[in-house]
């Protein structure tokens, strides 16, 4: 099957234009079908600070009340999205930024949670993945914001890592699927404090015994609990590491590789 | 040929939620192929006074600045392109929203006038009609915001008059084009304090006749100018008129007509 690259980054690299920059230039130099999808960062927080919005978040979740929504799209679907669109568009790269409402590409529900109301807050139910294999044909690479719509006209904030899995997930019948994390970190850490201690291969024997032994950071474990599960719906390989490194990261020689042995 | 509607809509209908919902159900009924291109209306602005940004007009025309650019993008290509995607979606039309960042699809070059600088503003040199013309093949309903980009990473605010026009020319060759604009008045009018002094048709001689006896409102001059360039570039029909009409414009039953004879 054919290779497909989903790079997925966030804020720490959303926030450093030159970082960004340097990405960029990395990602639109992957010769290979690529999907990028983004976070938004401190923007759309510093833009509800100055309109005095103010920001609650719950369990690391920022409830999206009517006034964040607008700002979240305003910031990621708009701003953030488009400004990475002619980036990949200077640097040669056939570019289409997205939200989950275009195309009907990303269906999802408004999250409902006993107790605790998240406002407009999107869980996925179903990835247009048709829709995907089809502009990805026609030769686009996709960059997508993490906006996404319940069908019924209602758009809703949704998690870009959940966003970058499940389309991994879904074009796993049509690719051979890469997913990439970047984050801060240079990859899986033996010792958080220690960024030269990165797990260069993490299978998923080693990973049991690592969280039985505690010698994985805790904070750690929901991404790479995630990262076993879209292994396990058919995705590749799972890189997690540092956006700027992402031509490394593809080879191998930085950030830790997810893979089922 | 087969017909295809790009219809413009202005502030007017942008800024009143009402009419903008009346406005997509019957954008949504058009059994052909469609584009809508659509203005921002008074969100940017209102934004811009929210966030201390002053706004500069030279000619009518907004002075985009850096500051009322980032606005500008965040609300034409963020909250107002992705709004009317998912409400159009809602109605079963498989919209897909984009800036002529996207997909290379609308390059333009920052306006250069000898002693005004009118900031990140695009004239358009190249509408990329394959790509148009690929997507609707494809079953979409293209939503085309404001914005467009020079190809070397640089976003500029675009007058969508213009964009509906140069996108109208550009797909002459591949459909019979109807060219509609939504603005607040009912039609070209006889008398323009009258709503209902419609001119139902106008050729390029009933014009020529207005135009020389002053039959004609000056502020609608520049606009049917452009129409006739339109038809003139193989534009079957351009229609202008109040959007909430839609259904009757295209029916011939509202607004102005203007074709080759």
């Amino acid at each position: 099957m054919e290779s497909i690259y989903i790079v997925k980054i966030g804020g720490n690299i959303i926030d450093d234009e030159l970082l960004l920059n340097k990405f960029l230039q990395k990602f639109a130099e992957i010769q290979a079908k690529k999907i990028l999808v983004h976070g938004g960062g401190k923007l759309a927080t510093r833009l509800a600070e100055k309109l005095g919005i103010e920001q609650q978040m719950v369990e690391g979740r920022r409830i999206t009340d009517a006034e964040t929504l607008k700002i979240v799209t305003m910031v990621y679907a708009g701003y953030v999205n488009k400004n990475i669109v002619a980036s990949l568009q200077s640097l040669q790269c056939n570019a289409l930024g997205i939200s989950g409402a275009d195309g009907n590409s990303i269906l999802s529900h408004k999250r409902e949670k006993v107790g605790i109301d998240y406002g407009f807050a999107g869980d996925i139910d179903r990835v247009n993945t048709s829709w995907f294999v089809q502009l990805l044909l026609n030769g686009h690479t996709v960059v997508v914001s993490p906006i996404t719509h319940d069908g019924k006209g209602q758009l809703l904030n949704t998690n870009a890592d959940t966003i970058a899995q499940e389309i991994a997930k879904s074009l796993s019948s049509y690719f051979d699927v890469t997913l990439i994390y970047s984050f801060e970190k240079s990859g899986v850490l033996k010792d958080v404090d220690n960024e030269t201690s990165v797990i260069e291969k993490l299978h998923l024997g080693y990973y049991k015994e690592l969280k039985e032994t505690e010698k994985i950071f805790a904070g750690m474990i929901p991404k790479l609990d995630n990262a076993f599960k879209a292994i396990e719906s058919g995705v590749n390989k799972v890189i997690i590491g540092k956006g700027q490194d992402l031509d490394q990261l593809i080879t191998g020689n930085a950030g830790t590789t997810i893979s089922h042995e």
